[in-house]
């Protein structure tokens, strides 16, 4: 099977609302009506985004998830999706379920499949996707406002959980319960698309937590020039991985876990205290959590408060730097 | 230099055009009034698309340059561009010669870099480019015509060559005068962007030699289900070349480098024979030359036809396929 069947085979249908769609040097679109395209790429490696010998049905539903995520951080509906792919080899069953699963999403949320590349190579997939917002609805880092309420959607600190079960790394073995779905956050994140699109006219601010909460947090308070207070009981991670947080013998991961776990593709998010009561509605008509971490300050910073009120040391807690 | 300060220092640039650019989860463009976007990605791998220890100016502008090449083949005008990169390390020598030779480029066509992702691993970059076409305007591989003549830009099997002489391949010693030439178009190709709009209400379809003259003008025929007959003396490649394609000794290569020879970024495209002088006056405005090299005829299949007129065996003779 050379590149062009193994395109046409696996990665080729009719052009829905694309003027063009695969099969040619470029596709042809335009936003709908009164909408921008929000746009974004993403690079993911194997041996630094998934391990070698991921099962491909999940990885093509990640490579889609993590870019369908930056459209649900901004609130916007992704409508295309453009995949550049290198292989090792045109292997049709590896390739066939690597389509299977990134199609299973895409057709979840009507996304089109409009263009791409392939190579042969060490596997990396790289996807660049367009969602649609309205001019001045989208959530952008820069909107935080002093006072606003911090936000956080779902549970944190399951996928790095995850990666430490895949990895076999020498943590305090988690409750049996916790392990299928600190592994499907990590394989099959949920990209958080419903809930951005409900928090539109509500949220002021929003970012995915891709790198790790205080990390991404961080962004938002860059960019917003504020800072913030946030309270370590009230992240949404569960009750084990919280304890692991405050004991001693296992804060060195367990804090980090918490704070700066990656992968979760969870959304951060910030909206005025006057509308805590409309974002708990957007989350339940999106059918996720949404869970009050704290609040935006005037005085730049991040601190991080115990349940006593004392500020915790997170100096050495980092985020992902993937050149860190 | 972690990855935020790598980005922040070499590729974030005020926004121009977009509504935002680099620096949020998306970034959020329109298409002008009456364009539609056309969008194509490409990845390059080193050890694949660029030898290792390949000049990172160069290097940027040729990532740059193979994706300005596929807006020049539907005739549109690129706009925006997101870059995804993997690096073995943030080098900010390296890093910002890659980004000199990218900047240099895009800023001659008035390309806004809008958005990128940076990951730590082997060298690949992934270039996703937006141009803008009206509707109706753009040139498509299915739009060839029987009885259309068949144009070829510039000279063909220069950046073969380049290659060759990069990687010493045993063939036979070209004339000093074509090293330099051969040599800047595999490391330097030039986008033919201005030729491509020029040819807007003029030519029927196109596409970019970037697998090899007869594998992508196969393509024109394939969806535009027409057939084609080339003559092999008319192909603007130089006399040597076509010297070399035609001794036997020689012609094992000779013969692939004109009609398969990939990288050289030139367009094919076809055209009304009424509109041969439109297409003339395009070359010359677009200031490139442009070589009529056949013509669209219905019988399926290609033909390539000697000085004498008798058909070539070119069923040996094969463009590049990734998983060949």
């Amino acid at each position: 099977m050379n590149e062009f069947e193994l395109i046409e085979r696996f990665f080729t249908r009719p052009a829905r609302h694309a003027a063009l769609g695969i099969g040619d040097d470029c596709a042809f679109i335009a936003p709908s009506a009164g909408q921008l395209f929000a746009i974004s790429t993403d690079m993911l490696l194997e041996g630094r985004h998934f391990l070698p010998g991921a099962d491909p049905f999940g990885l093509g539903h990640k490579t889609l998830a993590v870019n369908l995520s930056d459209c649900a951080a901004v609130a916007a509906r992704p409508r295309y999706a453009l995949l550049a792919g290198a292989l090792p080899d045109a292997d049709p069953d590896w390739v066939g379920a690597f389509a299977s699963g990134l199609f299973a999403l895409a057709d979840r949320y009507d996304v089109e499949l409009i263009g791409g590349d392939t190579t042969q190579g060490p596997r990396t997939f790289c996807v660049t996707i367009l969602g649609e917002v309205p001019p001045g609805e989208a959530l952008l880092r820069s909107g935080a406002q002093v006072s606003d309420m911090i936000w956080v959607s779902g549970e944190i600190g399951r996928a790095r959980l995850g990666l430490a079960l895949e990895r076999d790394e020498a943590i305090a073995p988690p409750p049996a319960a916790l392990h299928a779905p600190a592994l499907a956050a990590m394989h099959r994140p949920e990209p958080r698309v419903e809930l951005g699109i409900a928090l539109r006219g509500i949220g002021t601010s929003g970012i995915d937590i891709s790198d790790g909460l205080i990390g991404d947090l961080g962004h938002i308070l860059e960019r917003s020039a504020v800072g913030a207070e946030i309270h370590l009981p009230r992240i949404p991670a569960s009750a084990w991985l919280h304890e692991r947080a405050l004991d001693p013998q296992t804060a060195s991961w367990g804090l980090a876990f918490v704070l700066a776990g990656g992968d979760d593709y969870e959304l951060c998010f910030t909206a005025p205290v006057a509308k805590a009561e409309l974002v708990r509605a957007a989350g339940r008509a999106a059918g996720v959590a949404v869970t009050p971490i704290g609040r935006i300050r005037r005085e730049p910073g991040l601190t991080v408060l115990a349940a006593d009120g004392t500020p915790l040391d997170v100096a050495t807690v980092k985020s992902f730097d993937h050149f860190g």
